[in-house]
């Protein structure tokens, strides 16, 4: 039997969690693809730093460039993580002709094309299924599994921090701050949780989704991107009596098709109908919702991230890898083909979303006169106004539910609305999305 | 650009499906994939045969061997469905060394091993990803995205028809012969239902997933099949009150592993958490929930059946070919690994189960302490017993939810206590999966 040999920088959470699966699996995995695969030398930060899984010594090193120069390893596995000492990583091992495998979502989003065009040029591979929803085989099924296909929507719930507050908010009744706190203290978010809460993470994963999908690289400047801060307890409520349900969304969906493709690509957290799949999706699970043109509605869910769901998908690109290895072929799916360089990004100003939108005003005859005077001088139309009973003091909650309208259109008139005396607070507004 | 040419047998529903996405999408699928897809001949039943897409007259013959012979053609579509004739064209041109596509599950299940042999034979590959829920690609997901797991569980919601009779009888209420007879007048279920409703659909395709996952092919005839016919609108009231929701579920459990396998396979409607996220798959959606050991609990959702998710995952099939013929490779992917020779589907007299029964009694003090003396006499343990409030006459329900048993204790028991006297109708048993 052919043997692949591997070399891994990256000794910690997921780099002993890709090692454990093989030690586990390797064998199971040889007999599955005919090709057997083994570990070389694996790149730590130190011997002895802490990791959930042990590494077998004798592989270990602590000297990164011993990985990537060792002329007997086929394949490196990146998994350190950032843009910083990891791209430098990867971009030798490709200069040396090695193909790579990475969950480094902050540089493919960062320098994809650049590394794209470094493997180009010594024919060498690059890999990232464990980049985007860990566990789901998402990069796989758009690349091939829906090959055939066209994406006029795609939304995805693809940051397992988030969702699991949001879970925690909706299930609980419980305030936003309280919540982060305790995944802090769980270790279900990060300190400081800006990367995720603030929706950096969800847009680097987005931004990898919408291009595979539509065939040009998307600037992760260009994708619009809200975190969940501003959600509070009372909008949970007051969606679930509208029966929604509040997540955190990636958003690619089309705006024209053909040679030019527009496209918006958003993450903002957006109301969505609680019987759809996608509002069930709880915890720190990911879930994609892709609709293709040909093959219809489907949907993807599984764990997004931790050291088992990531070497899963580490391991999967490491056998298509080896059975390209195994059959003297490097490139047979490259790592991405850029089939509509005319593609482009739209401004969310030009989209038009339907929208949920929370005022806190006083509570005297007129003031919802007035804004539905704004609203509808910006042409926007109103789906329906709730004043919930039960709210006493300065101000209570005005809510309105509108029709679609351009987002630019909505901008403006909120901050015309924010300056009338009787709203006593910057409005709260989350756009609705039907997945219709 | 090289170019791959297609033959394809089977011009009706389907067939006309894959040749319309084909002309929306294919010069898409050729920037992508780097190779061209053009179709070179149809074999049709008759010219004018029904259709809901076009098919160009020039490509069609009423001949299917004329699409087998054409030496010019490198790879066959079969869409012509079941186990006669079929089989003979499948085989007439893997004899040609031709790779052949097929949606055919039927054709798989029974001579899957015979259709294998002669791929390898010829060297031609099989692929066959849209015979198992179209529009998911869980064939490639299961074969390559998760290459590296074992797999503890699998439950599937594969036969669309017996999902949407189900999910219309929880939501309306209605019962089981009323929601069928609609259904087949509004084209969602056949005349004869059989295929679909007593559960012979869903075995052929369960048999594929345990086939692939566990890497020995699984003779059809060891599957434990049961089919919706004796689900009632009584039983999926009681099940919504234990916080449940009846499926259809193709089952695949590991029960021992390791060099000699052994597995559970089984169809059977079954109560599942209504919480679980494969509750909330209704009408005609399939869904597949996969537990992988490493990658942990993951599901796929999608169109099953219909000529256009069938379309998407044939034409996902013809671009692996492509792929493989442009690189001049034939079988990177083979259509079977029998890595497992020694695997065996266990009897499901020897696995446990927890079981949901309902009685009709007579309403009489004695009765309950009857039964449950013979679930005791045979170590079946009682979780709860129910009975209902409201039901008069002649006999009422009488619902007893057990702790894990072995299905042979349970049908040995459910045998004694169909002979009381004082039960007086044949008890209503499904199993319960909590998909813990």
């Amino acid at each position: 039997m052919q043997q692949v040999n591997l070399g891994m920088i990256g000794g910690g959470t997921v780099g002993s969690g890709v090692f454990h699966a093989w030690k586990k699996n390797g064998a199971l995995m040889a007999a599955r693809l005919g090709v057997a695969i083994k570990f070389r030398k694996i790149a730590v930060k130190a011997f002895d730093e802490p990791r959930p899984y042990p590494i077998s010594r004798e592989l270990m090193t602590t000297d990164w460039q011993e990985v990537v120069n060792d002329p007997a390893i086929h394949l490196v596995i990146e998994l350190v993580g950032g843009c910083g000492i990891a791209k430098t990583m990867v971009l030798a091992a490709l200069a040396q002709g090695k193909t790579v495998v990475t969950a480094n979502k902050a540089l493919l989003s960062a320098h994809g094309p650049e590394l794209f065009a470094a493997a180009a040029k010594s024919g060498a591979n690059l890999y990232y299924e464990a980049s985007v929803c860990g566990g789901i085989p998402i990069i796989k099924s758009l690349r091939e599994g829906f090959v055939a296909n066209q994406f006029p929507a795609i939304y995805g719930i693809v940051n397992g921090t988030c969702n699991y507050i949001l879970s925690r908010m909706k299930h609980e009744g419980a305030d936003f701050a309280a919540v982060l706190a305790d995944a802090q203290k769980q270790g279900y978010a990060e300190t400081p949780p800006d990367l995720d809460i603030d929706g950096h993470d969800a847009q680097h994963k987005t931004g990898i989704l919408a291009s595979l999908a539509h065939g040009f690289w998307v600037d992760h400047h260009e994708i619009h991107t809200e975190g969940i801060r501003d959600v509070s307890k009372l909008d949970m409520e007051f969606a679930a009596k509208l029966g929604c349900t509040i997540k955190l969304l990636g958003i690619v969906k089309q705006v024209s098709s053909g040679h030019s493709p527009q496209i918006q690509v958003s993450v903002y957290p957006a109301l969505i109908p609680s019987e759809h799949v996608l509002a069930s999706v709880n915890q720190v699970f990911n879930a994609v919702f892709v609709r293709g043109d040909v093959v219809g509605d489907t949907l993807f869910y599984g764990g997004g991230a931790g050291k088992d769901a990531t070497a899963s998908a580490v391991l999967s690109d490491v056998a298509d890898a080896a059975l390209d290895l195994k059959n003297g072929i490097k490139r047979r799916v490259p790592p991405f083909v850029a089939c509509a360089k005319k593609g482009k990004v739209v401004s969310l100003d030009h989209v038009a979303s339907q929208y949920y939108i929370r005022f806190s005003v006083v509570d005297k005859p007129g003031v919802l006169a007035k804004i539905a005077a704004i609203f509808a001088a910006a042409k926007i139309g109103i789906a329906s106004v709730i004043q919930p009973e039960g709210h006493e003091g300065e101000s209570v909650p005005l809510i309105f539910m509108s029709h679609e309208a351009p987002n630019a259109a909505m901008r403006k008139a909120l901050a015309k609305i924010a300056k009338l005396p009787a709203v006593k607070a910057r409005p709260v507004m989350f756009r609705v999305e039907s997945l219709q």
